[in-house]
């Protein structure tokens, strides 16, 4: 029986795992691993503070413990409940932040953190320091739109360019992390429109966890 | 017209060519990229010495001018010539030294590394400091043995499990990176003896690589 | 009105409570601030994984929302949900664990902490990390003590002098942590006993509290 | 009897050492520690550069072999002496500048210092390297007012709200330490103008001094 | 027979090796040793990128093979082939970069770079992140004179004053290092002007090795 | 007239300034810039607790201000006053600490220190901190002998060699610096036993001095 790769969105919004399914669906082939995505029902319906993150913990726990798969993802660049997960279940488990960040250290010298709201960026720099990865870090910037600005792709767009560019020619990144889940439809044209890579955190985390499955011979 | 993923061996071994292609193999599917394996004929016999290293780099830039691909891998555990070929090509080049490291760095805290020959190691210790990665190493030991050695599995086998278990019980890694290319036949043996992932870091390069070509959109 | 410190242990052990309430006695003084303790009803019976430390976040946010205060301290040497709470009232939080540290810092040139389970210490390390302290950081060692040995005062100082003593002679710690809450009767005579400072980490961040309470003219 | 800590102010400025003593005041309680502050006599005028800082160290050494105290408090942001105080006497010794930051790092992420003299920067980054703390640091910027000025406290105060602005919205500190003994009296209406926590470090000096001479059961 | 230093210019141009020889005069002495300075006609005519660093490697060290001397500077402030050509002698080898950077840091407390072209200052911060000494540094910059340009002493001498203005002016540079061979005679003018020490780290690594050869008995 | 480098041995031991003397002899020479020792006759008897180091400033500082010279050296292990002493006079000033651990870094990827008491090997650690040179230490180790042994010679250069082979071969030191001056006896014979260079901090202090003053025009 084919592998699976069980790919969690810790929020309950279902737009948000759908975008994530869309965005890995280059890596699904015949032959090769499922690529399943879920929503965690009673997840919050966005992780926006320090405290969504915390309680998402529990239902995940619950669900690496109840599913099935041979690697689990947690879709949300918070990587919340990762250690808890990993303490939970014997499977091997990514968390996307950490996979976006890695992949971009493979293409670049230094990162830039392409942000939704300004209140994350120092969650997520305590997180950095934790990884040992501050040093190569260029800078985080939130494009900090409200929600009804979120739903309009061009507005989105527009304002992750503009602070794209300020990473890449203020902060001096040379490769940028989309600091999402469900953000990749933007990834190809900000990449095009910069001139350096710019990393899916998803799509990061699934082709990892794909290289490790596959890699027996 | 399907993508093309480019590995170059630096050395001038075909036997470890043959050994990365196999390596590999399960990245290669139906529709996905093709994973071409070459030899750097102009390549020193072995990378051993910082020479070596050095020395690889004028064929290895004049090959990625030459070939056509969607992505570059140099597939020895220096990264020889990374960043001369970066600035060769356009193309994405990955460094299998690189993304071996940060694909352990998705699954553990510390990361050991296996390496061939003790000489290596000081080489080894200052790229980890130049990538900034030094306070995530948990230690690099080698299995030092001599040409002859190297050709009989068996003693490779348990010579690389003894020192990937000091490299797990004394040096407190949880993590292990094969520091070499071509060894990807001890992975699947060595990771199910220690209890920790093993990582060929050639798989996590030709993964990248991958994941990157898949992405869009 | 006199201020009031509360103090909340995020397990549901009232012993543990207990311990702590006098533990921080001697920093009660008539006009000063009350210090309550209470003890996290809805928290697990002990802390000792990410999943516990993830766990009691949501019972202690509601905590801080709930309960009137002019300082919170998170008694459990793993500061869990200190980010949440911060976000979640407009009254300081001190983490016990931040707060042993630091008042270790201002002893000695390296701390050693004595953790109580060895499976703490990785936990511990990422969260060392993600504060900016590793470089001080001398070593950390487990008693590593069942339930029933826990249980036996004896046994416990026996133990935790041993790990002591390891940690200043091998590792090089000058001043050592308590590295959980409620093992403040261990404090004097472990001190006594080492020759160098020993911090309980509730009397510190109690005492940081005080500080910040008392420090208006 | 009693426990005593003695605040020592390492300049020959009484006026600077009555500031001191009205800032602890808040510390003082029926049964608690004195808290005696005193003026170095032979110490030089103020501190203002490296060999004022040096040149205080003898006669600070003497004092801590003559005075009998539970704990010494050297009250000079550059903590002068602090170790050679410590070989001279087993009494603890603490510096204001290593516990305000200390207590600011309980408090925030980044702390900002507020120094006096431009010309002290230097100093202070040497001393925060040595700590290990600079990683925490979001910046230091000096008030750089005369001695004229300085007697001016409308002067003093806007100047520091000023900088301090500066700190938290140029530098990105959460956190800010008055870098000086005897500013307290600016403490409070500049935390709340900024709406972020102040501290100044010999409240946060005396309160660790407080807290250990209260930690026996 | 007295010792000799040989300095090896490792691109083509006489030009510059000229300029090396006249820019360690002061360090020849009657008894002292022969200061030797040579051209490396295999390399490229100058070293302006990644790949002419590393193919500068092979011919430099078969010239380390086969001269004779008491030891050898690098003289090209990307001190390449520096742990090549030491594996390939057993003679001391120096390299400009790090002697300049390490004669800088005897100096002040921040270093900044006077570097010749923008492309080369990644290359210089990963070299600067290898050796261990990023923290000390407080900035690069480039002149980005072209070819014609850097001809013109005036224009070289007013861009480079503009240059090392920054360094210390904006980015708090106390010392500077001309990042390039062959600049030696900008060297006092600037230093003049600035006020603060600049740095030829071609006189740095000869005055090093002077040092070393006569440090017997 | 002819340069003057002026090195001011902070203690008062004559013997040891004869040592110094002697020490860097191969560094005068016709034309030349003339080489003094002095003793600090104020000076503590020997530098062995940082209340020495302190206490030495104060003198140090009026020599600096008194004598006449065109760079200052000041020959002791722990640089006392050297920012004391750059802030009372324009001329350039050079500790021989810095000066020995650069010159170490110029030979070697990781430097090993011999000092002479255990009780110094705290205070050298918190001024490699200060310096941010402690990621390229491999260990400080002190041979630990009492007055009368150090006068006997065979006796220290056995020990010396015992701690520095300790030093290189579980340290991993690959360069050794003496931590000390007046040790340079036994610096060639200890280089020729270990086979790596060793160096004396005054040899290396005096070289950067000499460089510096011949490096114009």
């Amino acid at each position: 029986m084919s592998a699976r790769i069980l790919v969690i969105n810790p929020n309950s919004s279902a737009t948000v795992t759908d975008d994530i399914a869309r965005a890995v669906d280059g890596l699904r082939f015949e032959g090769g691993p499922a690529i399943d995505c879920m929503t965690l029902a009673e997840g919050p319906p966005g992780i926006e503070t320090q405290r969504h993150v915390d309680e998402a913990v529990a239902p995940l726990c619950r669900t690496v413990e109840r599913e099935s798969a041979d690697a689990f993802v947690i879709a949300c660049f918070s990587d919340p409940g990762l250690h808890a997960a990993r303490e939970a279940t014997g499977t091997p488990v990514f968390g996307i932040a950490q996979c976006g960040l890695l992949a971009a250290l493979a293409r670049g010298e230094r990162f830039g953190i392409v942000a939704i709201l300004e209140g994350s960026i120092p969650r997520h720099r305590r997180y950095m320091a934790s990884l040992g990865l501050s040093a190569r870090m260029a800078g985080e910037r939130a494009i900090g739109l409200g929600v009804t600005q979120l739903a309009q792709e061009d507005i989105v767009a527009a304002r992750m360019t503009q602070v794209a560019e300020q990473l890449r020619d203020e902060d001096g990144a040379d490769v940028v992390v989309l600091g999402c889940a469900g953000m990749a439809r933007y990834r190809a044209p900000l990449e095009a429109h910069l001139g350096c890579p710019v990393i899916d955190p998803s799509q990061a985390a699934v082709g990892m966890a794909l290289a490790m499955l596959r890699s027996s011979p």
